[in-house]
């Protein structure tokens, strides 16, 4: 595929499955590829950073990171210490607690304001078609409005671009091995320990996912 | 005018004309109001925090300060320091330098995940027709873009109120004069001195406002 020349993307990145994918797709499309991530205070974020690190450094992907005091301020479990997430299936009715308010739009925003002051002409989401149950900041209409406004509100006309948003994490799965993106290296538990916890709801669905896409799981599970 | 019950009115304010306008405004309309400022890095930040706080104190409204890396990222000669500022007409071509990039889209982003965290209906902005020239995320494509993403993307259906977007300042001031709006506690210039400069493109649209909607500026003017 012949690379886009101008402006290059800026991938919001948390270090697990979808933000990696998204990652590797932005590099098969891109000359000039970065990426940025948010420390926002939930349990996970240092255990993702450090798997984000090693997936930028392996790929020679410049990786900006962002603390935005959200624990101090917002209401969720992911932000309440390991003990209060709960475990199930993701798409489940008690992973609302999981919910960081307006998460998407807040990183998104960020980043367009950064791609708008640093040249990208795009920034890209991970987001995809499991999360619009339990995150209403996932679901297209979300992403189509907040494109619109970036676009706007932008001189240059920033681009939102969301790969994934109409398939679900099995399908991410399975385009992103045929692209080799190192899930072996990707952390995504919302328990944060050292090992995936294989009990929280993004560990049943990374497990589910690896399953369905008929793709070895190289994940250590504790359970 | 009765007052709104549910939810209530969280303002985006800077501490200047507009926002302490439009925080004036919401208090009419709802019971429980509450301002979000945010210290990104710029110039006169500190200036316009000071005269928030006085204005809330004054007025007994809860403020919220929230700190943003915009400075270290993004690029604006508001956040180059006060010699970088342009002299001028506020609408002219040269103040486009003072362009923070996609600020209103971060702050109400911001906004919208607080007042969602903390049981708000509704994100106040005070941006207005003035604005439109310069500032791609002051215009009303824009205003209807991210209200229509922050609608969706919050499980309450958090509202963006943009009561000034149509109209000028000097409309805002006679408006808000009405309102007995202490304007001589409001701060707005650019350059950050401890007087207003008088010269800088926000010191000359707030004489110009006054002037036009024929009240008497109690500002403190350096030139």
């Amino acid at each position: 595929m012949k690379k886009a020349n101008s402006g290059g993307a800026l991938v919001v990145c948390s270090g697990g499955v979808d933000s990696v994918t998204a990652l590797y797709w932005a590099k098969c499309r891109y000359k000039r590829v970065e990426a940025i991530t948010f420390n926002y205070g939930a349990n996970h974020n240092k255990r993702e950073r450090a798997a984000l690190r090693r997936v930028c450094a392996d790929s020679a992907t410049p990786l900006t990171v962002i603390s935005l005091p959200l624990g101090r301020y917002f209401k969720s479990s992911l932000l309440s210490g390991a003990d209060k997430i709960p475990e199930g299936h993701y798409a489940a009715d008690n992973m609302k607690s999981t919910v960081v308010p307006f998460r998407n739009g807040i990183m998104l925003s960020f980043a367009a304001g950064f791609a708008e002051s640093n040249g990208f002409g795009a920034v890209v989401l991970g987001n995809h078609g499991g999360d619009h149950t339990i995150y209403p900041d996932c679901r297209p209409d979300f992403i189509d409005s907040i494109a619109t406004a970036i676009k706007c509100g932008t001189w240059n006309k920033v681009k939102v671009l969301s790969p994934f948003c109409n398939i679900t994490k099995a399908d991410i799965v399975r385009f992103g091995a045929q692209l080799g993106v190192p899930y072996k290296h990707t952390y995504s538990c919302y328990k944060g320990g050292r090992r995936h916890c294989g009990k929280c709801g993004t560990c049943v669905e990374r497990k589910e996912a690896f399953a369905l896409a008929k793709v070895k799981d190289p994940t250590e599970y504790e359970a």
